[in-house]
């Protein structure tokens, strides 16, 4: 049991106030504050301003979030009209991971065939919760899945030595439900007792890695260190990483890896360095619509991203601070694509495949067409 | 004339004063503060804390810093066994730059067959201001040897587009003293009418490009933009970064490069983008008695510089602030090594040569050697 049990999930439907509540993640790891979504712009804000992030939980918030469209005002519940466009709308509120529109998409499904506004808003919060109890299997399934990679360098380097396993960004139970995707092999290894070690890129501009990965491994026990995103090539040269595991916000059908700006940098250092880079996923993730990595649309963000950095001043008081010179411009985009030969394979739910188009169908035949370009 | 003109460098010797000033760089860009050097302690404070950094100019610092030894107790200039117990504490304060060594010994060389104290004491000023006006000959040729190779992606892609040169860290007027080594190509063709713009990694965990380089292009009126540590294989990916230049902190006679950590990331992103990747260095940066880069010593430094960011908050005042959870441990390596067969080329002071020893020791013949392992 995890010393912040009493958050057991980032996001969750409080029955009694028939709301959506969420960590404010944007304030963690030196404020725990809770925000309650009650129509779709809070929800839409909620993901934009990234209260909410990392895939499966923003497809998670999406689904969840079709409610505030139908509940906010009950009288507009059955038109269709306003429902699509209002779900469009929401679908757009972050371009880059696939799971947001998969989320949105599969409760809307759910919900048109009801004839009632009492019905749509059940098979809303029935298929929302369906689907979120799903990533959480997935995410379980993902754990022991890549548990395997964790123990096998564990029994070739005994156990005083621990596993060194570097990841990029928070792919942990922050960005999911739970367990969380690259995180879920590490915790399954550390509570089944093998030595594990993780090195935390902070992964600057909003340093999700210090502030939420570490807090979370700090909040498990799990051994760790925090690392600026400079440092894992010359870690890597060094043999002081074994595994690289990362998430990934869309990844292509032909295995191409759409993540955190900068995750590409640490595929390519992975590779000069013979260490295996694999990717964690729940099968939400793959957008099976593409081949070319290079074709997913990657979010430019805020340039206010980079100039400032908030954290905790001598006071405790959550501050931001400007680095660069106020005159100097900066641009921010927000996620990198890793080309498909640089992975070494794919975690999912269903077991590991190597990052390639024929082994990824193979593993999720359903998804086997001919018609994509 | 750069609007920092009352500041031409970023150290000199107060004559009325009888000192080193030097400006405090830790606090740029948002305080301009000199601090005066009056002891070897102080000196190595200086170096050791990072008030001054970059290569050439921790080499100027030594060169410089042995006044202190000399001048702060006169009684014992003659004292052979102190002046060289003091110069040896003064060249450990950093371990990397092999620029401090080197203008430490080459100013004893000169002192030490001075027969007076007075003499000692004018051998050491004349032989640092000598290496002081040397290196910023130097860095003068590297800025004319170096303007070729924007000139050249210019001409190609037309005057209406920028050449995208970027770079990592500070290698600027601010590491040398004046022009620069990375920068002093960029500030050449800037001058020449060369549509340029540089990508400044911000250089996480002291933000030297993001504080220093943006500063300096700023005052200097040069197009530029700033960008995580992250983001440039993206640009790279995506054709928006035509040139990488670099400066160093030692580089092997092999050819080797040890520089600012993140430097090998970005030369990988480079190669893998057939992006050109050059170095620019005055041949004190070369160690010739090294081949392999991996035995270049690599400093760890406080785990404090990655957890605290220090900027200026909303009232102006400078401010740090921690970013990861309070009981998270970081690490903190200050320099990579990027292998000879990553960079494009060097650019120094009697030209540009490949990365490999046959090509480095034709330009400098004076190092040819055939005893170095």
């Amino acid at each position: 049991m995890s010393k912040h049990s009493r958050v057991n999930r980032p996001i969750w439907f409080d029955e009694n106030a028939g709301c959506i509540k969420v960590i404010d993640q944007r304030r963690l790891p030196h404020r725990f504050e809770v925000a309650q979504l009650e129509t779709v712009d809070h929800v839409i804000t909620a993901i934009r301003e990234m209260f909410v992030r990392g895939a499966p939980l923003i497809g998670a918030t999406g689904a969840l979030g079709v409610y505030t469209i139908l509940a906010s005002d009950r009288s507009r519940a059955m038109d269709d009209g306003h429902f699509g466009s209002e779900c469009r709308r929401l679908k757009e509120a972050r371009p880059t991971a696939v799971n947001l529109a998969w989320g949105v998409d599969a409760v809307a499904d759910a919900v048109l065939p009801e004839k009632t506004a009492s019905d749509r808003i059940r098979a809303c919060l029935d298929k929302a919760f369906e689907i979120i109890e799903s990533e959480v299997e997935n995410c379980r399934r993902i754990g022991e899945n890549g548990m395997g990679l964790i123990e096998k360098i564990s029994r070739e380097k005994g156990k005083n030595e621990p596993v060194n396993i570097l990841t990029h960004c928070n792919a942990g139970r922050l960005a999911c439900i739970e367990y969380g995707t690259a995180t879920a092999p590490v915790y399954k290894a550390f509570e089944n007792g093998i030595n594990v070690h993780v090195w935390v890129d902070e992964t600057r501009p909003l340093n999700q890695g210090a502030r939420l990965t570490a807090w979370e491994l700090s909040g498990s026990g799990v051994p760790h260190t925090v690392i600026t995103d400079n440092a894992g090539g010359h870690l890597m040269q060094h043999s002081m990483v074994d595994l690289v595991i990362v998430g990934t916000d869309r990844t292509t059908r032909a295995g191409d890896v759409a993540n955190k700006i900068g995750t590409y940098l640490k595929a390519l250092a992975a590779r000069d360095n013979n260490i295996p880079f694999y990717v964690a996923l729940p099968s939400s993730t793959f957008d099976w619509q593409v081949k070319d990595g290079m074709e997913i649309p990657i979010e430019e963000r805020s340039p206010d991203e980079v100039r400032f950095v908030t954290g905790v001043d001598r006071d405790d008081t959550v501050t931001r601070v400007l680095v660069p010179p106020q005159d100097s411009p900066a641009a921010n985009p927000a996620f990198d694509v890793t080309p498909a030969h640089l992975v070494t394979g794919f975690i999912t739910e269903r077991g590991i495949c190597d990052a390639n188009e024929q082994a990824i169908v193979s593993l999720f035949p359903e998804n086997r067409r001919d018609d994509v370009s």
